[in-house]
């Protein structure tokens, strides 16, 4: 017996919103293979030792045990993993000899997170990631093509009725020279402390920058100087420069977050943002690092986020550096099929057409029917049960079933419209419905609604 | 750093084999929704509570837990979900209110079992579900229904390559009136018994029997007897009657499957086998039991397996009996690209053409070029490097891509097809590759391979 048990923080949709969900995947794959990135599938488990080491992350590993332990068992410790680059990573390592360098895959899973549920932040949750990752070197272009792939995927989601994104990018080279260049040794505080700035203000982080990077009141001033810079073109490298710290490992952030914003500016304009506060939890990125904002629903946090690392796999011997991004599909989903429905899908089911069953002893030639649509590429249900037609057509008109089908109407076989009430005869091999009746579509809530 | 670390039980496919068990689950999808079972998407835990009470599997069940406990975390201990119907199921329940009934769906995910890992059976493995749940009764021929759909599903799979199946049919009500007819009272274990069938043999489940269901030896044989029944048609109904047992369940149990079986040889004569040795190791069955074989396979044992369930979806007050079947994708996959590879991908990437660099200075106008081709549905990677361009030429050659672009050939813009050699001048806004070459391919593996 299944018992009704809510879990909070493991978001499960109904059927109409699933296929919202389906669509939004789909786009994202069909994008994602356009650009050339294969798609990949993981196990779910990694070491506890391997996930438990990227700092903040750490106490939110859920880990995974046999219920009843068996001699024979594995003695790793294993976790459930908390994204998708750990086990990427650990992925390549493993099949580097059967794998083509420079590497583009995609990947759309759920991953575990054990963060206290709240709008938009799950304990599990599905993401949708794009990595690049070569062998020893990793080409700076790549670090422009993620971002824009993920514009690209946003491009396409605008058709369903998702909003604008905003790519906010910054460069790990660009703090950390900056940080160096101020005559702060440790980055790895400044960082997380920055990293702060939109959910504890300017006044806290100087603050902490005090306590926790041991920043002077000059050195703090200056930090949040440079997070509070932001520009959609190259001008955000003056704004730099102005402030009058020099550093080699900064003037590598600056070019290299300038090259960022020309390309994105020469390809598709105004979408990325070098927003110098973003500065990103997880410890192992080393070069661009990116967030998504949904335009007007900033509240949410980011939608999309990656960046560049360096030396996330590796064997000791050989280096696969590489850059990504993850798009968070239920964050997403949240808003999409949340309390302020933004999209919805036209029907509940997969099915165009009903078959009506005028007694039970012609459910067979209901399915013979039916068979007959779906070789022609047409979803077809058959009426569960012999009853009046009224009462047939009702359990087509709940599910948003356009279209039923009789087997003995005046003319022989007719099709009925349920929306119209329209009613011709037709011939299963030949009769299709209008194109966008075929499949449930999916769009944006209007007011009409 | 990630850490090569394979885990036993828990396989990962490289990137081309990842294309071919894509194709499996797109197929299944695309047969699935053509007979209107809506798309799901369950959580992977549940409360262990729900999980560790359906017969021998309890001792398989993945505890899950935060790695570091926190005073706000919920006190229910979870698991990771070893099916998907227990957690359909639970959803049914959960959101009654929400759902038309009777309610199709189908749903694509891993689930975990820590069984011994051994060949296609594994520790995290993906099933692609159909199950029909109903309020208050259950229609019988729903039960006709889920395997002929399976049936349609494995009759996709084979333009894959995979190898044709039987479906083999039981009926738990057949089994348990026989017990019943035959004087013994506790099912349960006769049927565990029967299950050992194929793994122990005749002789040792009769002494099974004895010890564990208490049964003589006129019972024993008279159940082994049973077992021993096989046909495609309804020419079973006749051995069993000729055993000499009487029942009113056993009666039910013959009709139900004899209807299964006439309605099976009307659509898809031959695939559906009346197999009274079939009983499922899974408690919750209480009418229809189905497994599947793979031909020539049949040593990895069931590729799709199901039954009817009355009392699993219940709240108590109200009960939603269903009926369903599982398809095993990773145990097919074990064999599709195991060590006797069946099925393979045309390449290892979805891309079907590279667009060349000549210097890094034009890589903005190759990414224009492929972006045109992309618009147009076309997959397409940019070169990663301005190398030579036989070099670039082998990058598309490793990964299978069979079309090179070059923007400044002897006529301007020229493609080549470097199987063939073959270059000709293009149009980005017009030229297309052939549609056998747009997407990978997935195909049989033949002995030229």
């Amino acid at each position: 017996m299944a018992q009704a048990a809510r879990l909070s923080g493991f978001p499960e949709w109904l059927p109409a919103d699933r296929i919202v969900e389906e669509r939004v995947i789909d786009l994202l794959k069909h994008t994602f293979e356009l650009n050339g990135f294969a798609a990949l599938h993981t196990r779910a488990v990694e070491p506890i030792a391997a996930l438990a080491k990227e700092g903040e992350i750490d106490k939110e590993v859920f880990a995974v045990s046999r219920l009843h332990e068996e001699p024979g068992d594995a003695k790793t410790p294993l976790g459930l993993h908390f994204d998708l680059t750990v086990p990427f990573a650990r992925y390549v390592v493993e099949n580097a000899g059967h794998l083509a360098f420079p590497f583009k895959r995609y990947q759309i899973q759920p991953v575990w997170r054990g963060e206290r549920p709240q709008d938009g932040r799950y304990r599990e949750f599905i993401q949708a990631d794009i990595d690049i990752v070569a062998e020893d070197t990793l080409p700076d272009h790549f670090e422009v093509e993620v971002p824009l792939v993920m514009a690209q995927a946003f491009g396409e989601l605008a058709e369903l009725g998702v909003p604008p994104v905003r790519i906010l990018a910054n460069n790990r080279r660009l703090l950390e020279g900056f940080t160096r260049g101020l005559g702060l040794e440790d980055v790895t505080p400044v960082l997380r402390c920055i990293d702060k700035l939109d959910k504890i203000g300017p006044d806290r982080v100087g603050e902490l920058l005090a306590a926790e990077a041991g920043a002077d009141a000059a050195q703090q001033r200056l930090l949040l100087d440079l997070a509070a810079i932001e520009s959609t073109t190259g001008e955000f490298a003056e704004a730099v420069t102005a402030l009058g710290i020099t550093d080699p490992l900064l003037d590598e952030g600056l070019e290299s977050l300038t090259r960022l914003l020309d390309a994105a500016n020469r390809q598709q304009p105004g979408i990325v943002v070098a927003q110098l506060k973003i500065a990103r939890g997880l410890d192992y990125y080393t070069g661009s690092v990116y967030e998504t904002q949904l335009v007007g629903h900033e509240s949410i946090g980011s939608v999309a986020s990656g960046g560049r690392y360096d030396a996330l796999a590796t064997t000791g011997k050989k280096t696969y550096p590489g850059v990504g991004m993850s798009i968070g599909v239920s964050r997403l989903m949240s808003r999409l099929v949340g309390r302020n429905r933004m999209v919805q899908a036209s029907r509940s089911v997969p099915s165009a057409v009903l078959v009506a069953v005028s007694d039970e002893s012609h459910r067979d030639d209901a399915a013979a029917v039916a068979n007959l649509l779906r070789r022609r590429g047409i979803p077809v249900d058959v009426s569960p049960s012999a009853s009046k037609f009224g009462k047939q057509i009702k359990y087509a008109d709940r599910r948003g079933i356009p279209f039923v089908w009789f087997l003995d109407g005046e003319t022989g076989h007719e099709v009925k419209d349920i929306r119209s009430g329209e009613q011709i005869s037709a011939d299963p091999e030949l009769w299709a419905p209008p194109v966008e009746d075929l499949w449930p579509s999916v769009s944006k809530v209007t007011a009409a609604d």
